[in-house]
């Protein structure tokens, strides 16, 4: 049983928080952050020991009523492991803090792969995360990248990839803040950077990508073309995506339209916050002409990356060493199957 | 100087109407639609005679103090030609009087090409509709891959093309009656119509897209991938996009980074209702790799047909049969340069 503790309980560190507190092979010492509001009573509805990021946060969450357990230095000492869900320039400070104090941690995509020196996504490279120090878990865009392709790559099918992303503006909670209104924002260079982030993970992609930001907040949408290694079929191409336990195959025929159509299945389904783990891609128009393939899928921003972080836990801890029996275990506690 | 007559004033009727007024080789001898509204106030404002589609119509525009010179029949009898704007079903039966009576007609990309068995894009096919009885004018977004695509052809850099198209939800002055808000909606079916549609023009394109619907309504965005017969370099690739006169280059360091900032340019222009004629391509963006070339544009769903429908009226009529002349002589008068 490994001791975690989750720095920075917001969109991604509250559901990972769920999800190892989920798990039977590690302990959730506590959550860390620096906020006082209805956000964090949700970690206290949850009965989640709260520590405070910094002194002038824990007197404003001992003020709200909030039972503080300690400090984050205090958490520190308790755990094998961190996962930093903080925003960018935090991660960045309290990643020389755990390095100097020699405890392993868990970035997420946000950061620079030369942050842990290495990038995570579990069906691709578990293996070579087993024991390390520290590693980063791609963003959710390129995670959807790596499983796909992936999945192609193990048939022998895949030659190279060219995507277009439609990125969600914002995050749904956040969209009061600022997002984008009757309109689209192309990412200014080609690649964008999800192409070549998949490349930390696996250098011999051969993938370039497109995006552009589309006044939606629910999902990202992914548009393929992929030149295959060889003509083949269509069944083909679905067998190589069904290895992978994380693409989940929908039907534009069952009424599946939309990305607010497959979001409202997902919480229809139970999962907290409508989470959906897997990459949901369209199986009846996925499209074989030659050795050319089309193919779209939805992406839960905030979800996709939950499991990957679980199974990056297994293999830096090295409590499990074979990644299809961790993946496996993750699936069954979140309910992906 | 040939008598031309419009059936339909709506969102491309209106814009039609007037590009043929601004010609000083054909002469418009009326608009003729249902609308008594503020919609048909636009016509009488600038002096077109307006003809009643219907006895129904003619009364209510004549209780409406709109001064009508005739009904559609009396129209007909006037011109050489029809441009009929019309929606889908209503075009349909009037073609079967176009043809009773022999007069040439134009119909607009929503109808089949087999209404008029030639489908018309100005750069790509003028010759082919010279002296014709019909001709159709393709959609905004086929003519725009049509003009790009040919571009590549004529300099002997296209092998194939592939393209994701993100669509407007609908038009601007129309989304009140009901868009997508909020999600994103792809077409059912890889090819989406918009390849299959080019081919109409041109059948050797070697061309396969994909479509989403996004909850914007000010112009369509499209990403594509494209094969080139060999490695070249961006200044070919330039080049060969500057041989069309319709395509122009913007520029994302220039703060047009979006499709609002576009349109606000076209406004700032002075061009009327903002209309973009042009594909409106990021030179910056553009890539070239290897035998690969990426690049987006942005297209006016309700401007990018105007042209072309002026250069159709002018192959059809046979008052030019040089191509590059009555191109020429359209942009001209439009203000395309």
């Amino acid at each position: 049983m490994k001791n975690i503790g989750l720095i920075g309980y917001g969109v991604i560190g509250k559901r990972v928080a769920d999800a190892i507190n989920a798990q039977d092979d590690m302990n959730l010492v506590g959550v860390c952050d620096v906020i006082s509001d209805w956000r964090i009573q949700n970690a206290v509805r949850k009965n989640y020991n709260i520590y405070a990021a910094t002194p002038d946060a824990e007197k404003t969450m001992k003020d709200a009523g909030i039972s503080v357990v300690g400090n984050m230095m205090d958490l520190l000492d308790k755990v094998d492991l961190i996962v930093d869900c903080t925003p960018k320039n935090i991660a960045a400070q309290n990643v020389k803090i755990y390095k100097e104090k020699g405890i392993k941690f868990i970035v997420q995509g946000g950061e620079k792969h030369e942050t842990t020196g290495h990038s995570f996504s579990a069906e691709n490279n578990y293996n070579s995360a087993l024991n390390l120090d520290a590693t980063r878990v791609v963003s959710c865009n390129t995670t959807s990248i790596l499983r796909t392709l992936t999945a192609l790559k193990k048939a022998g099918l895949l030659d190279y990839a060219r995507g277009t992303l439609l990125r969600r503006a914002t995050d749904p909670w956040e969209s009061h803040l600022g997002g984008i209104m009757n309109t689209m924002v192309p990412e200014r260079d080609i690649p964008s950077h999800q192409g070549p982030d998949a490349q930390s993970v696996d250098p011999d992609l051969d993938v370039i990508t497109s995006a552009v930001k589309v006044p939606e907040t629910l999902s990202h949408l992914h548009y393929w073309n992929v030149k295959l290694k060889k003509p083949t079929t269509k069944e083909e191409v679905l067998n190589a995506f069904k290895k992978s336990t994380r693409i989940k195959f929908i039907q534009y025929d069952q009424g599946l339209v939309s990305n607010n159509t497959i979001k409202e299945m997902y919480l229809d389904m139970g999962r907290p916050w409508g989470d959906m783990y897997e990459v949901a891609l369209w199986e009846d128009m996925l499209k074989v002409v030659g050795d050319e393939l089309f193919y779209a899928y939805v992406v839960d921003n905030q979800a996709i990356v939950i499991p990957e972080t679980i199974d990056a836990i297994r293999a830096l801890t090295g409590i499990e060493t074979d990644a299809a029996k961790s993946i496996a275990k993750t699936n069954k506690s979140l309910g992906i199957n």
